[in-house]
């Protein structure tokens, strides 16, 4: 095969005297001239931004790891969790004597600031690191420090009173830290962010079970025609399938709640006082009020994520039902005159630039592409979550990463959806109606009386010749009119 | 681009005169002449073998569905599911006075040969069929139905005493058995086969876990030397991790212990006793041994399969643990001379073609490539689990053979490791020790002594001139012998 | 749900005395007595079966590998791409001088017996066996020395006059043969097999294409009516489809065209002949009437296998384009009275087990499932694709199994679609024309003539009011009756 | 494991009286009060920001679509493809006499601006949004003819003289156009932003393939020693997947060249001047610099995206070969002293926050972490690919979003790769030998003197012995010493 016509691109790019585009635009974070400070580690000495509360590792990560920058620094969530992390160990080494109270102290509110959001300009590390996330880790370490080193009245880079590794990161490591505050973070994203807002979803929904109990409506299977159900059931279907979902997660999520601290470096608690894990786990449950606890296996808890990988595909699924629902409710709604047409739902925008007056189901075309996804987020997770190597799976940042971004999305997606979709819906009852009374699987009642044989022949017989179901059986001589109309009732047929 | 050179293939195939192959060693499924009988089914009459127990429609089937004929046949945990249902259908349906009592026998003693599994060779279809399994419903059905004829000394085909469908499938639909039959499969092949398969390799590994508690060795986080962890940790962690992946797929497989019988079409029940289903569950639980219910929403149950999209996750993640657990033996076993070598495996085969007296990690290397047929059989059944319509998932049978799949080759796959692999793993003392005397990050344990900063400089001195641990702390001037030998201590750093 | 009962299962397994069933049903291959040859390697003697071909290797293949044994044996294209191979290597040494004329004319005429496939019986082992396909290259070696020793008048097992290293296997590596039959399989079967099915589905879409050129009907975006399209345009555009996909499978198909041959161990060709890999390619090719040749870079492809997963990807696109199309057909045919019914697709079987003449999609859906395998099925190929280390990539079988069982499932979905569905596709034109009627958006038409926002007024005010396009229309004032009917020609529309 | 925390969460939402928490910290764009003006659409009026180019659909998307706001938001790539787009659509209706000369030169001029950068803060919908894109296509729309009607004179929100339907989308609908841009947009990054980051890496690789072609190595299959192979060998392996991927990936994009326009609302062109398109697209490659032409069957160009899967697929496969490449880094770089430490690689960071002195594999780690996000995000786009109805597939956005991720995160993981990892790897010469000298796969070249099954006898004895190969040797009896040293070269073994 010649590939002679492809040469656009790589071949060019490699057959002759390179001149690569370093594209300018991209990257240079920390670029422009700005007064800086000098920090220092065991590498040596690192100029930092004068203002920056990050310290001479945070800055190495930044200038080796320009990757994503514009999307893939890390938000809120892990944020947050660092710092719940980071104060309750101070909390538990001060309790153990592992620091004094003074120092435990100023760790904790210096913590509390990162926990409040109000350092979060100085985070800047994205995803793509070290797959233990130490750099992250040690952001937090750094940023702890001088923030607290600040409120003693020290000098930033000083590490006294405040150390990183020596306080701040006490009886800690990377390697237990930084999946720690994974799991808080994961945590607590699905339970105040995610279930709230699918809680939202689930009641609209089982409102309309309710309100739509008596609205009886063709039933559809293969896509074709079938026996009768209420628009009710149809509202009820949806709702436990979120049910189920959830209950499902709840069970994945419950496994998050075991944490890695205590473990150290690679599982052992090396440096770390015995107590340290558990008592720190304990600390973070107060602040979170979830019920955290250390992980009964620490090696395991360091060197694979199983429990994240489990909670990803809770996602997954949930991205799944969400889908199956958005697709039924965008057929039901589709038309207005060409299509279903059995739901309205709520016009929220002109459909289409070019199409005067057309109307399109945009909230549950969103809603699946969350969907998507999501599930292209959980096959990160499984796939990272398989690479662990001896005591230590270098995956972290990405997994925890994409976790957090399924959830963030089927939130956000759901939440959009109830307000701006599922709440306004409203059968077409005219439109029902009409289906309902042309529908030939009616006939599906007659088996009990007449044997399934007998109901075929009826049926195939109303659909070739055009006739109505009632008369079609009333033809075949099998059935009277008063039979029909006593067993025939689309209503019974529901055993609503 | 020109594609004129791609022309081998596709285009010259769609330009001219077509002359297709088709290709007579494949499919061909009761293409030689044979004696027959005629069945029918309210669309006319077929040819079927003489001596099949099955009827009209799976002939249909056969001659409409050659769709990987090789493979795909169903095997026996969904015949065996089927017959168990039909068998507690009928039993059922007899107690609730739906069907004669005799009638209601002959169905039990067919549907129980069925289970034996001695009418295997009676299921002839294929996977690849309509969405709803409808076609190995009927196939149940047909040969139940013949079979109870037979035993009642009537006629193939006859349909007398015992009709497929007003007899054997009485009650039920396709859109509720399939399922049905699917979840029994699952839960059966699971809990008898899955669950001993992987028990036996946890006890092999906890014992080794307990038989190596004592022996030091080096740990190894980002593939680089760490702090010292034993050997017992090491297969601890395994353990640790199996634990929790069956814990999680014990929870998944719950959820698939509720059954859609008694849905019948839509989810409604219509056809059948209002008992029916709640009924034919507890039959199927009393042959079963296992707790299965009647789903709590049946219009769910139908319409969406997120039970066994669950069931697929936890394979997966057990997949996951496998991939990482047999990664870390054969790399633990690499050598024999230039890899680690820490581990012995033991020698099942010559190992190369080419290479003489090679041995190779063989079973583990089946065991990886198991969990990526694993992994890609989940996103078969996540796919197909969040396609569903209205009151119909019309990707039943594709989703089973999945999960069943997956279930098998795990079950297979670990009895396989255990057997040839991990029963023999053995740790290779001296080379464990010579590794452990020469690890640098033994140093950590200085830290609480002399710092960090001050530790991690010993430590790259002893890196870049060459030395042992020991002489760079001495040389460092922080730290005395007796000190170096009272605080580095190996065994100590595991806290085991 | 109270999860009590989830306890039966893992936990019960592991906390009590253990006792496993060792299920005797399953694997069992050469269990039974029978009458057997004592063979050997380099590990020593085993028994094999008197009557088989294979030696002492496959032999411990079978016993140390039993997963999956039901289903997951290698299949014809496999066991004949292997004796192509042998046979094209025995060419190639022979011309080389590597082995004695009449040695090489015995493997050759036994290699003839592999590719005719009178030998499959003796190619016992499944993909779950070593990483690298050792064993089922030994097994080809095993098989053809055996047999090849028999035409010479000797004794199974003796290795004289035909050793199955020493000769079948001469200049040859399973590191480099197994790749190598990979690709001849894969190239066979995509050429062979996939390509005339595609392109037999594609013939009857054309004609399709052409013979509807002129039915005009309702266009679809977001599932809403839209302007108006022809059925030849809707025909076209799933050729269009085909096409491109079946383009970019060729293109990734050529690149299976290079093989590993002549690499040997690691890629270096090392007791090769310097030119037996091109030479041998030079065979294959002549062998297959496909364009093989060597591989530029040999250690590339050993060590990765880059190339089957660009023909996975190339398979999986196809699927996603028999999604759609399948969907589109099952959509269009959605009914018979509630839905679209659009088009007529030929009804091959009762549809339903309960719901007398229903009549379903039902080769729409194995379609669909089919798509769903071949999207798992390349998860697996790139997850395996993407885990090589050093000189090796130890996922060669699951890999090669993968594509071929995608390349099958696709080619026999596709004549199996073509045949009993999309070769009796009919447009129920009343319908069409009933459904174009009705449809607003022909108001597109009024756009180049009173823009935008007056034809969305007049769309709209049809829709809330009921009445016709042309009725809004005139009401609006806009427009005159005889400007509507000159401007909302929806033939014109079509531009077809 | 207890359970009964479990029911924190779901279980407790759903059962009592409901309190959400609408977290006020999420979402909130627009919130603050601010100088506000009126634009009006089709569906009504709305308030936009006083400063904003943006107009009514826009604004209502913002408050319709809360999803993922933070990571979300269109970057530069698809702005910049919009604008580029909204430009050549303007010349061709200009030159085609569709739109006067002032307002095409008008909104030339506006368009150069959106390509320039400068309003890049006016384009703030998310990804999450309608399936079509005509949000971000009406967004475009609104900017550009905002800042036309400013660079008149005029008055944003006006829509005189330049109505972002009427003009701005001239023969256009979201349905060709958006899926142009994307197209337009996947192709620059590829071949502006891919392809030099790569050639970089391929570059510094091939450097070293020549600069190592003299040092041999113990080469290594299924993890165990192997025969020998130079390091340049290893080099030139890596180079020649990369080589094959981004060939692979040109084929792939050479299919996205082919754009929708001219296609507008069904594929039909209805509304567009019959030349329009395929003027747009001359148009698009005079300003790209790249061949773009219009796609040869419009119906398929919006309905399906195989294109943009190609795309995906190709840049995963490129993902799994920089996968096994940081793979094979980090494994020969793995120690300092208990790994295989035959490769050195730069040390650019301190490696862990509690072991002192740890050097880690960072850069290889962000790699394989981009890999795997590339395969998730290629599991989206082929799902989301599949799922096209009728004319149209409306996962157009989060496709396009996840390929243009999946391109930045390959392209930025090469170039810190490339700068902070490979450029620094250099071999452990001393490591490398002492190995390479301990290898007992060396045997292999005795093969051809004294046959497979004496050279097998060797090694093992060696392996059980703990002799070298060459005292094994002699003590076989054999080979002479003279033989050994004249049939045992490495070097001679690499054939290189």
């Amino acid at each position: 095969m010649s590939v002679s016509h492809v040469s656009i691109g790589w071949c060019s790019l490699i057959g002759g005297p390179l001149s690569f585009r370093h594209c300018g635009a991209y990257g240079g974070a920390m670029a422009e001239a700005q007064a800086s400070r000098t920090e220092s580690d065991t590498m040596g000495s690192v100029e930092v931004p004068a203002d920056a509360y990050w310290g001479a590792q945070t800055q190495r990560s930044i200038e080796n790891f320009d990757i994503g920058r514009d999307t893939f620094v890390w938000g809120r969530p892990m944020i947050r969790a660092l710092g719940i992390l980071k104060k309750a160990a101070a909390q538990a080494n001060g309790e153990l004597g592992e620091l004094p109270a003074d120092v435990a102290d100023l760790v904790v509110r210096a913590a509390d600031d990162v926990i409040s959001g109000s350092l979060d300009a100085h985070f800047p590390l994205v995803v793509f690191q070290t797959g233990s996330g130490t750099q992250s880790n040690m952001n937090a370490n750094e940023v702890v420090s001088n923030r607290a080193i600040e409120l003693a009245g020290g000098e930033r880079g000083s590490k006294t009173p405040v150390h990183p590794n020596d306080h701040v990161n006490r009886g800690q490591s990377s390697n237990d830290t930084f999946p720690t505050a994974m799991h808080i973070a994961v945590v607590l994203e699905v339970v105040e962010r995610l279930e709230p807002a699918v809680a939202e979803l689930r009641e609209v929904l089982d409102g309309k079970r309710t309100a739509y109990k008596d609205v009886v409506m063709v039933g559809r299977t293969h896509l074709q025609d079938a026996t009768p159900v209420t628009l009710g059931q149809v509202f009820g279907g949806w709702v436990a399938q979120l049910d189920d979902a959830m209950l499902a997660l709840s069970y994945a999520v419950e496994a998050t709640r075991a944490l890695a601290i205590g473990g150290t470096a690679v599982g052992t608690g090396l440096n770390a006082h015995p107590r340290f894990g558990a008592l720190a786990a304990e600390k973070i449950a107060a602040e979170t009020g979830q019920a955290f606890r250390q992980a009964p296996d620490l090696f395991a808890a360091l060197s694979a994520h199983d429990a994240l990988v489990g909670v990803s595909a809770g996602l997954r699924t949930l991205g799944g039902v969400l889908m199956k629902l958005a697709n039924d409710v965008r057929w039901y709604a589709s038309g207005p005159r060409n299509g279903l047409g059995e739901l309205r739902i709520p016009e929220n925008e002109p459909g289409s630039s070019i199409m005067p007056g057309k109307v399109n189901p945009t909230q549950a075309e969103a809603l699946t592409m969350v969907a998507t996804r999501v599930f292209g987020n959980d096959a990160t997770v499984a796939f990272a979550g398989s690479q662990g190597n001896f005591q230590l799976n270098v995956y972290k940042p990405v997994m925890a990463h994409a976790v957090l971004e399924s959830t963030r999305l089927l939130a956000d997606g759901c939440r959009s959806f109830t307000e701006h979709c599922a709440r306004g819906i409203e059968p077409n009852t005219e439109r029902i109606e009409a289906n309902l009374e042309s529908n030939l699987m009616l006939v599906t009642a007659l088996n009990r009386h007449i044997g399934y044989d007998k109901a075929a022949a009826i049926a195939k017989s109303a659909h070739k010749q055009g006739l109505s179901l009632r008369e079609a059986a009333l033809a075949s001589g099998h059935v009277t009119g008063e039979q029909f109309d006593e067993w025939v009732v689309p209503e019974d047929m529901t055993h609503s």
